[in-house]
């Protein structure tokens, strides 16, 4: 599958109990999509779900390379943006695959950002009880994160990604070249996920952005394959030894715990990765102040993301974000928890990978977030 | 676990990837479910899941019990009837979950009839991406078969249980004792998945089915506990060998097709037990025909169905029925399988555990079924 013309590409391995998956990383792929469904799925009847927005950019090109290649392949459209991630937007594609005749010898193809393969992996974990699902990531965000582990799911009125599931693709196919079609602040969004991969496991990684934020940012493709591929390497590892979040894997939780607190309090004004960003630093404060986190580690982060956020921050007050807190999906007992680095590069183990905080701590590193 | 007063006590464990799980049966276990719990779920928060019968006639005694026993359970209900197996119901009793604020260290108690079984199991598959489920089937169809095996879901518009996952519970306990509030006529249709399960797998399941017949419908406990283990054993040496229903599951599917086409064609007036007893005549005909069932074999189903259908039956027309074959989830390229017994006890494994069969047949033996 190397193709001269289109450099290298990189391959990485993610173990799960569904079997093992490919996520293939390079320039130019989408082209090569046909060839690589060949023996990933079992059918050859396929239903792409995009936005529209994703699906005028790159899905219908890549949809007739299919129908050319003798696959049966049609595409499911829903209104592009985070509101689409819902119960309304997996019944109506759900019922539009059924009216069509799609049976279980069929796949999803996810082609977009989070939102979309997020919501086409949930269309595939519950269509039938579960069809493949082939995620084509073409954000950063979704390249680096979303995309790969296997969660899928939708929003609900308590809060996001509450309703769900664990569905692993059966291959994954990222192509640099179509961030080039992002804006460069959502380019800077989805890099905040390869920050925290570096903090959490990899200072080398963390050099590497670093020293190409950027051209990075700029949309230099082949830099981009380059921090796509570590991160997912550095995900694959997570996730292959723990598919189900029961332990290590909650270290990808990193700076999340806040991050889905500022989100939610926000009303979702302040996107993603500055969310995550915002979290990363309260929780690397939170954890120099309780005497586990090496000193200077909030101080390096720190100059990094300030040239990932934008210049408007929606940054909520904190005892808005406070208040939720104790709804986070890996709260016990009404209680949130966090993982705290040791210093770059390496997660405190603490309880389970994740830690109690007092209180007052708690509100102190929001209130600091929150300015 | 063993109570004297209550008689013994049968325990079958099936496997899954997510973890083997017992299926235990006897009279009176319902006070047990406390004790049974323990180890059973990490957490001490139980949801349970009920219709408003149920909950009156079983569940709120039992959370009562799990409440004494310093257990933490909440009941939520839904109306009774299948129109509640739908994504409406599963959207509310999650929201209201959700509201709660039940975390991941809960688990879902699903205690009723296959409605509920499917539709708890669902909430639970899909609740913060999984929770635990335990089954506590309070009717002869879902301790035969709904509440073993992982199958989860609801009914859509195109029809049931289209949209759902594979969600293995962490317990099954089916107390024999709640079939007493039953009446004759469902605890008849439930029997009719256990002369599935002999036809299928075992000719002595059958004859002790045959020999019984009038006590079970009477409904006899002692009866019962042997009739639901011995289905359960059959059920789970096939579903532990074939969780997914990649290929050996299908047999569990004999006089599924036809039953399902028959019992969407009524519009559900046919009862699901009513429609899998015709659907097993039909297809034990159609293998009669085509030489790959032992001659005769239809003619000894029909003696012992014919004492388990109502005497009003809502038969729809062979053409309405032959509409939804095409639909059904394990067709293949838009052609319905069948799965066919060689002789009782036996299925004949053709291609994939299931056959194509020639449309004139099938319209043939879904007119004698309409009559």
């Amino acid at each position: 599958m190397i193709d001269p013309l289109a450099g290298e590409v990189a391959r990485v391995t993610v173990r799960s109990h569904a079997g093992d998956y490919p996520v293939v990383i390079g320039s130019g792929l989408l082209d090569e999509l046909p060839a690589a469904l060949d023996g990933a799925v079992p059918g050859r009847r396929l239903a792409f779900v995009s936005d529209e927005t994703v699906a005028g950019l790159h899905t219908e090109r890549t949809l007739e390379a299919c129908r050319e290649a003798g696959l049966d392949a049609r595409l499911f459209t829903f209104p592009a943006g985070e509101a689409s991630k819902s119960r309304k937007s997996w019944s109506i594609l759900t019922d539009e695959m059924l009216d069509a005749g799609y049976g279980r010898d069929s796949a999803v193809v996810a082609m977009g950002g989070g939102v979309t393969t997020d919501l086409g992996g949930f269309v595939a974990a519950t269509y039938l009880r579960g069809v493949p699902v082939v995620q084509v990531p073409t954000t950063s965000l979704a390249m680096i994160d979303a995309s790969v582990g296997g969660k899928t799911g939708v929003d609900v009125r308590a809060g996001k990604n509450l309703v769900g599931a664990f569905h692993a693709p059966a291959l994954v196919l990222a192509d640099s070249e179509t961030l080039g079609t992002l804006d460069a602040e959502l380019r800077a969004q989805g890099l905040v996920e390869a920050v925290k991969h570096g903090a959490i496991r990899d200072v080398e990684h963390l050099l590497a952005i670093e020293a190409g934020v950027d051209r990075l940012v700029d949309g230099e493709p082949s830099e981009w394959n380059e921090v796509v591929t570590r991160s997912v390497e550095i995900k694959a590892d997570i996730v292959s030894r723990d598919e189900f979040e029961g332990g290590l894997r909650q270290v990808l939780n990193f700076g999340h715990t806040i991050g889905h607190a500022l989100e939610a309090a926000s009303e979702f004004a302040l996107g993603h990765g500055s969310a995550v960003a915002l979290g990363m630093l309260a929780e690397a404060e939170a954890g120099e102040r309780l005497g586990v986190t090496e000193a200077g580690t909030r101080a390096r982060l720190g100059a990094l993301l300030d040239r990932l956020l934008p210049a408007d921050l929606a940054v909520p007050s904190a005892d808005a974000a406070s208040d939720f807190l104790g709804q986070d999906k890996k709260a016990r007992e009404g209680r949130a928890r966090y993982v705290l680095l040791r210093r770059i590069g390496e997660v405190a183990e603490g309880d389970g990978w994740s830690h109690d905080l007092p209180d007052e701590v708690v509100l102190e590193v929001l209130k600091r977030a929150a300015t």
